[in-house]
């Protein structure tokens, strides 16, 4: 399933959260996957590498990597080889998460090898500066997330709508087409509806969801608050 | 299949070579059970992370994770779980391979996580001082591997047959449990042969057997080596 | 001595070249002091951390530490506090130096830093996408590296003409007031010349004059290149 | 002034603290010398790489960097070169420091060209098993912090008696001669005491000294501490 040019999105990243490692994974990934379809928004997921084969074979929607490191095929012990995760079924890849930072050169080369490989490239930023300096990059997203927002509960889109603002306007200045995702301690539809208001083409969540004890109702809630969007983009 | 704790044993890392990506991953993982079943030798493989959960799938013999990041659950997107590289069916890790060293603290934390998981670990290092300091950390095995001779088709049971028995001599005095492997330009049976004849009890190879033109007859030697050693040890 | 917001600037990198290191820094910072004064051209320097002291101690031209650490005062043990090379005598300082590369995260840190503590930042990137970038995060200078250049004698002024046309107008797209420098493989006045036609506002220099055995002649060299484009700049 | 190979040592960590950064680390390193040459104890400084010069001018006592890189001189922009502590005036340097660690390889290496240098090298390890491992490399010493316990003020020789008790005899099963320093919450002459009863042969202490309000009681009273167990040590 290939991701809308223009429909928001929602981004549903595992982490190493052990609720959505192995048989979970795949789980959780079908049952954003029948939700997402029902309610007509695009979703899509981010489980561990060892993950990526068992999921990629059970849904349909799209599965990013969490990070593909700036190698190419050869000796690397160790290294996420973006050809490997395209192997094993991913459509794209995070890179830079703050839990994974990146050099600026590093960045740079797995940006261009994903674009190479045909994989879509999602970079996450902290603040304005870093995430418009990365949309120069030319990824396919952007996705900005305030580190000390990020598992707070606490989202970017209400408590500090300014960043995202003020983002978008900064990452808009330098490029034009990139989709603009936005993250960190978003926890509820309203969360999300607000993140599309202010601008961003959707949002970039993890812990809200992924450690819910009622996954369904989140991925429903956050679903809704798209969906309302779409309704009423303006 | 458990790891004989006598017998010699061979261990292929697979790297990020495209010859043992994805599908190859597999096909390579079954020819190396095969005939390490066929000749009777004790052979493992390291294939890449996304590849870990098809080759278990498939093959019975031992496979490791390239490596396993010091985090346990939790927040640590892109980085690599003990607990999702077993739940795909790993059942032991490399760490600190020279293409992918570790902070010493990290190092240590890896080798504890791995142990508390059931996971087998192995740490390599570069010369006699290090892979003497890495045995206290104790780890199941540990892998002495000069880097300069890394994929230099030079072996260092052959090029530097002081630095082996050195090392053997060096982690004796401090750990006498460890399985001792060596690596770095094994290229041959009379490699292996030799590195078992100066008191390693395995060896860690890679692109001699895994960017061969020929691999099925890399592995028959690779084993027929062993073999040779098994049978008349002294 | 300030640095003059438009005319050329021939910046020298000490690294950790021995014939650059401790007493040598001075002798050498004298040097080219001194004849940067009589040819009339804006020089600095960037010796190692501890030689900054004693440098700063003999010569009024602008000085810049090799690096700074995104660290505020406190604990942080081994790190390059900014303060630090303030206090000892430093204007400025380099960052993201492609033998010091930072997290892009960090890097807009040590920036924002270098702007509060009043030090002159020098951005390098070793490519038009990076480059352009780094210039978004509004550091003083960027200096565009390409990497397989640095040290070979080959000067991207005249070897890649291409690259720094495209990184000039790449950068004044995005950010008007920054200096822009070039780098790697800068030999000769005619390099220093060649890139200052291109668009560059200075050039960043070292090996081809630390380590030369005649460095006098080279600075004097460099220096008149710049000169000579003074004089007739269009 | 050499270092005593018995006698105790109380090595003073200056991090990057603003107490002990230019001018105040030269004044701090006077007091800490004159109070130690009073009370008769061995007392040494690491203070930041750009002050080392001006405190090297101004006493006698041992100085030691905060870390060095495991890098020859070269081409090595922003890197600590050992030579260049050296021409500074440092006697020694900490490694791996738990605000500054290190991967394996690189602290063997750098112990290796500490060693070359005629530097002596104290290698920081946070664990038994990690300064145990460390002290396979053959640095000068080895200093015992547990992280959890650094700038606690809750003194590692009170808190974690075992620890160091433990961590004192797995070093002394493999290396007889190192000496080792104990650290981590250090904040009083009894705490001083302490360790040194335990079996160190002196501790590394920051905080509780540098950032005090009234350094030269603290310092006294780390100096009493020390005194007291000379002379009555068992």
């Amino acid at each position: 399933m290939a991701l809308g040019a223009h429909a928001p999105l929602i981004l549903i990243n595992f982490k190493t959260y052990l609720e959505a490692t192995g048989k979970r994974s795949v789980e959780l990934s079908r049952l954003i996957e029948n939700i997402g379809k029902d309610i007509g928004v695009d979703v899509a997921v981010a489980p561990q590498f060892c993950d990526i084969a068992h999921v990629a074979a059970q849904v349909e929607i799209p599965i990013f990597a969490q990070h593909i490191d700036p190698v190419t095929p050869g000796a690397a012990t160790g290294h996420v080889l973006g050809d490997s995760v395209k192997a094993a079924g991913a459509t794209g890849t995070l890179l830079n998460h703050s839990e994974r930072l990146m050099l600026l050169s590093n960045l740079d080369r797995s940006v261009k090898l994903a674009r190479e490989l045909g994989l879509v490239s999602v970079v996450c930023a902290g603040n304005t500066d870093s995430a418009s300096a990365a949309s120069l990059l030319c990824p396919d997203m952007v996705a900005i997330e305030p580190p000390e927002l990020i598992g707070s509960g606490r989202a970017v889109s209400k408590e500090q709508p300014g960043v995202v603002t003020e983002s978008v306007k900064a990452i808009r200045r330098v490029n034009q087409s990139i989709k603009i995702l936005c993250g960190a301690g978003v926890s509820s539809g309203d969360d999300v509806y607000a993140a599309l208001k202010l601008g961003a083409q959707g949002v970039l969540v993890a812990s809200a969801l992924v450690k819910s004890a009622h996954p369904v109702e989140v991925i429903k809630d956050f679903c809704n608050g798209a969906r309302r969007f779409q309704e009423d983009p303006r």
